[in-house]
């Protein structure tokens, strides 16, 4: 090469290297650049490269950079080393789908912002538990349990078998329920268990229904699978024959969200006749039984002999909703399906939080826990109600059922439950409106109790208050 | 009720009882035979239960425990309580759906039984990693980093935003790539990665092209979702438009699995031509380029500037198997889609695995590991190497590249390598037989040494000469 090819190819390449992130070793930007030009053709195959004293001393740069840039490009076959001839650039094909602009490839692009999620929770937000009392040395306690040789291994894709042995025994003293661990399947949140339900027996355009209020994450899952996806209400359920055939029901029979009522005897019984009738599968989605008011309710899959109903369980609101850990229990004919369609949508989920759960579990961390959250919800519900019966909002009813880890405030008919929803957010106030559970229900607010302090509860009804006033205000 | 119905009811009560669990609280078991006695209808709706203290006293347990039954069937519904005129039995439709034989519902039964996972790794086992070095203290120490009460809330779906800065930083500087990170999505293991492309980018009936050899546990993905699945050999890329058209093609471009052979530049460059023109996506399956004998190389992510090159990353052997993390890296125009999609599957992955691993790299301590591990597992290599050279199974070829945490060794055509497989692995040694991988490859075993110290080592050697050389004498 002449010195004047020489000097054009360094000043090409002095501009390439100046267009790379400066933040990256020396040899890998030296390298990127080199690349750039011989995938745009600027020095072109057959071509020889400068010598690594040359090209080090015309850049400015170290030797060593040079040298490990060219072994880099003689890896991947960019350049080709001819034993004391120096190294040549390979003939490669055109490299039609590079950029037009050979200066930048893969410039970081600008992305639609997801939303800020990671922010602490807001004032009044339902389903967060209280952290503040969250027995975090236990549990740290429980996580060091799995950090050993055998935690390392991969797991039974089903999940891990001594937490799904814990949960069998929680199940049994706590839903009547009498399972054998290998029907249970551990799943990430309740969410994934709910996906692989529609994944597997729900085929486009078969009718699903599903319970009102509900969650709309249920309702995504289904849309997503092709159902026609109808509604029905817990009260509808006294004349089962009018739901008309359907492949699949869905309903939160322990608890309803945001309502909380529970479904009758009669009523459960009715539905599972229903089922059996349609061969239907009923789903039994208990995410929040825990924290009834009263005594723990069976499950409907206990009372179920033509095993068509399957439950799914969550830890999101008794642990934490970062744990993303739920279950389902399902009938024996479906364990091997879901076997199989668990290998193949993630081969099993991360190890040590599901040891962790089971150690935490086995010790009775988790029933301690849980007796003194129940206590505390109490405590926090009372608190809430009393403050809200001491404010200006007093005359606005209170509706559905006790205990749980939030309370519905109902609101008069002509206010937008979400605008204000949308007003309190930008003030720190996260409730939830009633209405996006259920547009014919009325307009009301979520309002979450369980991670309040008396500090923080006063602060958000203080907050309450004055929003709600003000649209009430509006209203007359 | 009269005396004679009083006992005929408690013979029939005494047997139920008799039937139930008796690991379960005392309540418990008497609510559950009650409630059976009372679906069964042998007694009847409308008939009036005995007194607390009369069943209490016949059935020779204490009141407290009848009365607690007597709350829970309530509380459900199967029992009505007369103020002063004592419990009767609720009017329930006739439960159909019930087993003929009221003595048992939900029995526990029998099921298939999952193949034995949770097992100490075999002798010579690939894809295990070295357990006896693994930074135990250092993983706990980062663990713990998350065990805060911001790592309890419910985490970003796409997965948590330092893992995903930190994944970014680290491809940057050792793959090439320059992307944001919100084009990286945390997915459980590759597996779910490779999962979530089959289900949003191919459609039943699509072909999809496969390298060979090859992961079945892809194979099966593509599979479930109808693909007309064909495979490729990465020497056919020279005449790459004999390929055909296809919807997607998933490769393994630094490290063939398991003979580890890398896809050369020149080849690299025609795929991506061909995709262009076929309008296909590339999935890059990068599962092991960390352990390469040669630097790092480039992914073909960072040469596609048409964003069809869609990059799957996990830190299985990097880490270690039970963490399941892999992620994906999207172009630009699939991440709304693919955020849309996850938060159907799944809704997020647990949080605390996620922040340990972040913390893990963002102090050094991930990089740190993989330089030990790249050294401890050359020089583990060339230990297997040197014992099978001292054997009597010297004469077989070692196939495939250098680096790695397994090697291949070859055996003649006529051996059974399915078969060998299962006889070495009666005896502790858990090889893997080439021929899985590609039914033409001919037959051969895929010994890991990553996992094994000296003395392991020497063992699974030894089983090996015997049993293979028992193979090789019958083929003669």
């Amino acid at each position: 090469m002449d010195e004047s090819g020489l000097v054009r190819t360094d000043l090409g390449l002095f501009l390439e290297l100046n267009a790379v992130d400066a933040s990256l070793p020396s040899y890998r930007r030296l390298f990127l650049a080199l690349r750039r030009s011989i995938l745009s053709r600027r020095i072109e195959g057959g071509t020889r490269l400068p010598s690594t004293r040359a090209l080090s001393a015309s850049l400015g740069i170290s030797r060593n950079t040079v040298k490990s840039a060219y072994e880099l490009l003689q890896a991947e076959g960019y350049l080709l080393s001819r034993r004391g001839a120096g190294c040549y650039v390979a003939e490669l094909p055109e490299a039609k789908s590079l950029a037009a602009d050979p200066v930048v490839i893969n410039q970081p692009v600008k992305l639609p912002t997801a939303s800020a999620i990671n922010r602490a929770p807001g004032l009044l937000q339902p389903a967060v538990p209280a952290l503040d009392h969250f027995p975090y040395r236990r549990w740290q306690r429980a996580l060091q349990s799995g950090v050993t040789s055998v935690g390392l291994l991969a797991g039974d894709p089903q999940g891990d078998p001594r937490l799904r042995r814990e949960i069998v025994r929680w199940l049994g003293a706590q839903r009547g329920m009498q399972v054998d661990p290998d029907q249970v399947l551990i799943t990430s949140g309740s969410q994934q268990g709910i996906f692989l339900v529609a994944d597997q027996l729900v085929k486009a355009g078969d009718r699903v229904l599903l319970e009102r209020p509900g969650f709309q994450g249920t309702e995504r899952v289904f849309d997503a699978a092709g159902a026609r996806v109808g509604h029905f209400y817990q009260h509808e359920l006294e004349t089962v024959d009018r739901l008309g055939p359907a492949r699949l029901l869905l309903l939160t029979p322990s608890r309803n969200f945001p309502l909380g009522h529970t479904l009758a005897a009669d009523r459960r019984l009715a539905l599972l006749n229903w089922a059996r009738q349609n061969r239907a599968w009923l789903i039994e989605d208990d995410y929040d039984s825990e924290f009834s008011a009263g005594p723990a309710l069976s499950a409907m899959f206990s009372l179920d002999a033509s095993q068509q109903v399957i439950y799914a369980g969550t830890f999101s609101r008794t642990m934490f909703p970062g744990l993303r850990l739920g279950y389902l229990v399902l009938p024996v004919s479906l364990v091997t399906q879901f076997r199989e369609a668990r290998r193949i949508v993630d081969g099993g989920l991360s190890v040590t939080p599901q040891m962790a759960l089971a150690e935490f579990m086995a010790c009775g961390d988790y029933s301690r826990h849980l007796k003194r959250m129940k206590r505390l919800y109490l405590q926090r519900r009372q608190m809430l109600e009393e403050m809200l019966g001491q404010s200006s909002l007093a005359h606005l009813p209170v509706i559905g059922a006790g205990g749980g880890m939030h309370l519905c405030l109902q609101v008069p008919t002509g206010c937008d439950d979400r605008q204000l929803v949308a007003e309190l957010d930008r003030v720190g106030v996260c409730a939830r409106a009633i209405s996006q559970y259920d547009p014919k229900q009325g307009a009301g607010l979520v309002l979450g109790f369980a991670a309040q302090d008396r500090d923080a509860m006063a602060r958000g009804v203080a907050i309450l208050e004055r929003i709600v006033s003000a649209a009430l205000a509006q209203l007359d």
